[in-house]
């Protein structure tokens, strides 16, 4: 199910990039009957609730312990009406300082952000926030397993991509894209499957056996 | 800073015990005068409090990256006023599904609960909800870091416990709270300071060399 780095697909680019055929047509038939036959593909489900579902089955088989952060909220005004819970009243909500997700698997300390997009060509990276890239960069420093994980939703592509290249990337002056193809080359490339939904771990495993050959823990 | 488990200190149990003497009056005014001599105290800030300056103490000299995570909120009804941001207008508290506090020092992955209680010689069991237990115990299979903070309030004493040990204790038949003395026995006192306000990393330190002694990481 795990996927490596694959030759780019040439997509035009541009709003008529739907109606042209695309390049290498027997090659896209052949990967759309393949995944027919072994994937239960995304199931109309957002990238949030495929990786909640990956978390719930990660969590649930003891493989990891991943939870999404709660939305920071200011509350301002509770009621607290006679025989019944609690209502907050007056609440706003708070700018966040970190990522949506982290947890800990085998001993290391997991950080993502969680990104789709309809574009089939590039992921703006105006998507990504200032405060998500400094909170990945300050666990990156902590040697924390950092990443994003971009999803294609238009293709049913999903990428997982080392925090150090985005990091890079959304540092770059006047850049204000990657390319799929550079995320392509950077990125394990993960497919929607059943159990778990989407199985990132399997590209946590790679970056884990990076990090064993080059001694860094 | 960091002291090791100490002596008992026998506090007579009871609501009487305000009124006694001190067993061993000396030592009491030693220790006193040593706090007073090298300490800034607590500064009547909460538990959370502390924690939260030292954790920012932590992040700006990039020591670790720790957050507490947000309360979890059901959000059902949003208004948005003109020229004015976003007011949550009914929402609900749900029940959370993890520890207060979590991040990365070093590569680990830290997972920890904070608790105080102006009692003198015991804390309460029941101050640990379920949900806190059960997350602690799935960290630690999946070898996080896990542990408590406890704060003595009455007595300005902070104690940072492994959570294998709470674990234990709340899993015990019958039994409603952990003594003084045992807290004593199974943790790493800290000292309430300026920088950090609350140094529980030192006890981090403590455990990851147990930790590499034992050849567990």
């Amino acid at each position: 199910m795990l996927t490596g780095v694959k030759s780019m697909v040439k997509y035009p680019s541009g709003s008529m990039a739907a109606f042209r055929k695309p390049a290498n047509k027997p090659k896209l038939r052949r990967a759309y009957h393949h995944k027919k036959g072994v994937n239960f593909s995304d199931r109309g489900m957002t990238l949030e609730q495929q990786i909640n579902e990956s978390n719930k089955y990660y969590l649930e088989e003891e493989i990891a312990v991943v939870h999404k952060k709660p939305t920071p909220i200011q509350i301002v005004k509770v009621d607290y009406p006679k025989r019944s819970k609690a209502v907050i009243r007056e609440a706003y909500f708070r700018q966040a300082s970190t990522t949506d997700y982290n947890g800990v698997y085998q001993g290391y300390y997991l950080d993502f952000e969680a990104k789709e997009t309809r574009n089939k060509t590039n992921f703006p990276l105006k998507n990504f926030h200032e405060h998500q890239i400094f909170h990945l960069a300050k666990c990156l420093k902590q040697d924390g397993i950092c990443f994003t994980i971009i999803g294609f939703t238009s293709l049913q592509r999903y990428f997982v991509t080392p925090a150090s290249f985005v990091i890079k990337a959304w540092r770059t002056k006047d850049k204000s894209s990657m390319t799929l193809k550079e995320i392509e080359d950077h990125s394990i490339e993960i497919k929607s499957g059943f159990r778990p939904t989407l199985p990132y771990l399997m590209a946590v495993d790679h970056f884990i056996s990076v990090r064993k050959v080059n001694n860094d823990k």
